[in-house]
């Protein structure tokens, strides 16, 4: 019973599916039908026109956005937890040829106005310290915690007063946008562009980019392909990406990993370290009960000395979240 | 009956098999059982140790084995046609940080040891110059040439005297060791790095850099994480690979594509530009003559004015390159 | 007798007057009294709003420029023989983070718009391969020769055309300047950013880059800091470059260099290899008459096997330059 | 009265004339005879062969030696405050091509051996996180204090331990050296790079690289040609360094500086906030006392809200020193 991570479950029957029909030559890269469907089915989902492009990774999608945004002697205000700080392996200072991250605090990975504010103000305007170009927001955080349309309201609004562009890294946008309930334009606001996620989620290797200013995704594009990312055999991301938003795939496989998630936050109750509202659940527990729970199947990740991180994915088993909740209840 | 490209050709039902048996959740990234098979299965294939790293693209097994080997202040030597050079949008300017390709002439496209003296003797010691670092060689060529393994000795003995290490882009190493008929080990000689190509071969979407300097795989890891290529299901990617080496299902494929091109290249004649030892074949022929290739249904690319490209791909059917084959006989 | 360079000669004795009369303390970087004083300076000398940055080197004030001109992915358009390709040890690849250098023809260093439409038109217009982004002219050329105004107007008129920013490499801008008899502002054209050479023409470490359009200037200034060029006490630069256009020094130097050029070029004739249109004489020769110009006390470099290259400063002695011209006729 | 900064003093007498003294054509960039001579000098001041190279900037120098150490998938080990964090525009990430700078504790701007390895050992030792390649140490601290020989002794143990390459930044090397009285070689301990600052200690714009592994001083030269930082007459520079060396005109400097802030200092009592070892006085004082003193005719710089900085340089008159110890005494 793995709650390791979401990032190495299983493809959804849908996405294997869209990659059978997708076996006939094409032309290749992102000339293909399927690859040239992608702008239209996001401006759709968004509600406005897109331009949209796939990308295997997260972090090529996190990366390739942002450097569309910062120049080189810029930098990216990101939370102090964020993955592209953390977790990318210093791909930020690759894709924006060496830009900073300037980072601010906030509670549960996300960052509020005031924290925002006060890292921008600690930066002297002249040239011998960095300055910041644009914000990188998590949607949901790295804590699984969402930021609610008017949060975003507020940061957007303020990025604007400052001139700073907006990126949000989406990983799990899914799993915020069925949290929230709300339409997907309003699950991540007035932004510049949206690395969608769809790993996680249940495709095998494809996430979007989502540029809400088109310019942006013409300089992605260059981007894209000076970086060994532009796909021969494109059409199966773009298949993969389209079997997500169809029939609103991407909420329901969402759904399904958050509900398990919430199972075992039943059980957490004061052993909470975050509000549960996407698919990972943070979890305060000694070594001792780490490892009773390991004795019993379950795998997950210790999260430093005194707790462990569970992520339920799209295809986690009801019985088996059921059996880790009491499995934490009986701690 | 398409001959544009073999790199958006259909997937091997072996390699959707592969794909298929690797659906089942595992760690991430390259820690999964399947891509921990993948030094073994290169090291067998070239009767020696080596270190193998999958990756989704040839432009970025190009520039990740090139970026271990690479200085930033320094330089590749290539052939003013190799694909690092003219069609990879730069990535290596990127991967690389700026170091410079300094090219060199061949017939073919294939390099000579006096081009690589000429090209070297003709920068100054100094600062003042960018200095070369590394050889990189195209098997096979761009223009479907084969490099024979004694011209390889004599290159590499040349790198070797003057400091060098070597690269191979190997996009189509398949169809020059299925060419050759001779060992893996000796078709590509003695180098550094190899990229072993598999998408233009059957698979969707996955590459090997082989490193026969295991020291380099080890920066190529943090490089390929820094540039957003380490996929999370990376075992799907392995799979790929090995299930294109399983029973030499990568010689068969390329030896399938290389037929069908002697057929075609075998109505050439004095059309034909180059030596046909691969799967590409470039014929000279006029406008008219190409517009009536096509109005019988034949897809291929210009080369220049006077001249076109026809590429045989794995499931290249026998019929249509006989089919092309008749109808240059008949121009 | 030295004609090596014009880049090692001493420093004229206004600039020195001028770096000492900056000796005393004022605020550090490019806040001082004098380092403000640069950009009424250039919009005097041009007749239009410039803003001029001091930088203490000319591959650095190129590379500079052309940070503000070219992204990463797109390239600079430049003769083959430009100093930023073949003496620059790869520094816009640094400094343009692998953006590329395009490479066209053209008798005498000089670029013709043919040689330009070329060019760019063997490039295909999409991901797969570097667009320019910029154009870079020298004036005087790497061999001495100069652009008329009429021949910068089609230059840059095409460049506008195309949509490509337009830089110059003035390192000798100044010789090109007294020789074509016109103004500053018609000897550049309508550019984006003139790099002013003032090093080889009796400064000693100071240059200006000064930018037409201000906007770009707003970037280089950051640039400049994050190349570890922005010097603390700047104002020993800037008393440089004003000392340089205090009276037209620059010209006045310029002429003189000028004019000993034409001293030893008198005797060139048929040996001449370039026009004589700045400080530089390219001359066909023989190793034997190289050896007699040497054993008669003259320094200077090889220009290939059958050439040598006679640099004449601001310094050079009348008689060394006619003592030359005699020796030349003599061979 | 201006105790601003050290960095825009005047330039010492001997350093003019050194300066003047280098007044004759020599052969370009770091072939002339002065520049031949620097090695020497810095082998006898340190006692053991190095090679040491000439740059303008401190933060040239600071970023050339780190960029012979670090590769860019790498970071540096840096002080929080350390100045290539904090004031020198992001040149470490354009230097080191998008490496990471790792910040870590400590009193008074100095990292002790646990600071250190609490910051490493927060670091995962796979590829998705950076890895720390070198440690940069301040000498003395961006806080004016000085690491002793042990301490130094215990750094550097640590660093090879843990398989780091240490640099330090010099920029007031001489300040610590002077206040330390040991000799230069125990000054820095057991480093591969120091950055010698010369220009806030009497030169014009001149610092020294001083590497004591000469393999890096082989890489150096190349990137600092490609960073534009190899001045045609280097001359001017080297002589400016000898200059700083010649009679220990560097301690000689640097303790006029230190006495004048060991004067200024002497008033401070409880107000210090770091212990005064160099040339640098940090105080705290309302806004209204700061008023004051600029009522006095003080210039400095504010330290935040509650504090002030007060920097003496080698030229500053003991009666001014004294003036500002009585105006701070009667505050």
């Amino acid at each position: 019973m793995q709650f390791l991570s979401d990032n190495a479950a299983a493809v959804h029957p849908q996405v294997w599916q869209a990659l059978r029909d997708a076996d006939t030559a094409d032309t290749p890269y992102d000339t293909d039908a399927i690859s040239r469907r992608l702008d239209d089915a996001f401006s759709e989902l968004f509600g406005r026109e897109v331009a949209a492009l796939w990308v295997a990774t997260g972090t090529a999608a996190n990366c390739l956005a942002l450097a569309t945004m910062v120049q080189p002697h810029g930098a990216v205000l990101c939370h102090r937890e964020a993955h592209i700080e953390i977790d990318e392996g210093g791909a930020p200072g690759f894709y924006l040829h060496g830009a900073k991250l300037v980072l601010a605090e906030g509670d549960h990975a996300k960052l509020s106005p005031d924290a925002i504010v006060a890292a921008l103000d600690s930066i002297r305007d002249d040239v011998h310290q960095v300055q910041v170009h644009a914000l990188s927001l998590t949607q949901a955080s790295e804590y699984g915690c969402c930021y609610r349309p008017e949060e975003l309201g507020a940061l957007t609004s303020l990025a604007s007063e400052r001139g700073l562009r907006v990126h949000m890294d989406g990983a799990r946008f899914a799993n915020a946008a069925a949290y929230l309930g709300c339409s997907p334009a309003d699950a991540c606001g007035n932004i510049d562009a949206l690395s969608f996620g769809c790993v996680k989620n249940g495709a095998m290797n494809a996430e979007a980019i989502v540029f809400f200013d088109p310019e942006l995704a013409d300089v992605a594009r260059y981007r894209r392909k000076r970086a060994g990312h532009l796909q021969s055999k494109g059409r199966y991301l773009a298949a993969q990406v389209l079997a997500m938003l169809k029939g609103d795939l991407w909420l329901a496989n969402a759904r399904a990993a958050n509900a398990a998630a919430a199972e075992i936050a039943s059980a957490g109750g004061r052993r909470l370290l975050h509000p549960v509202e996407a698919n990972e659940v943070f979890l305060r527990c000694t070594a001792a009960e780490r490892e009773a729970l390991r004795a019993q199947g379950f795998g997950f990740y210790d999260w430093g000395p005194d707790a462990a991180r569970f992520v339920a994915a799209w295809d986690t088993a009801e019985r088996d979240a059921r059996a880790l909740s009491r499995a934490i209840e009986s701690l």
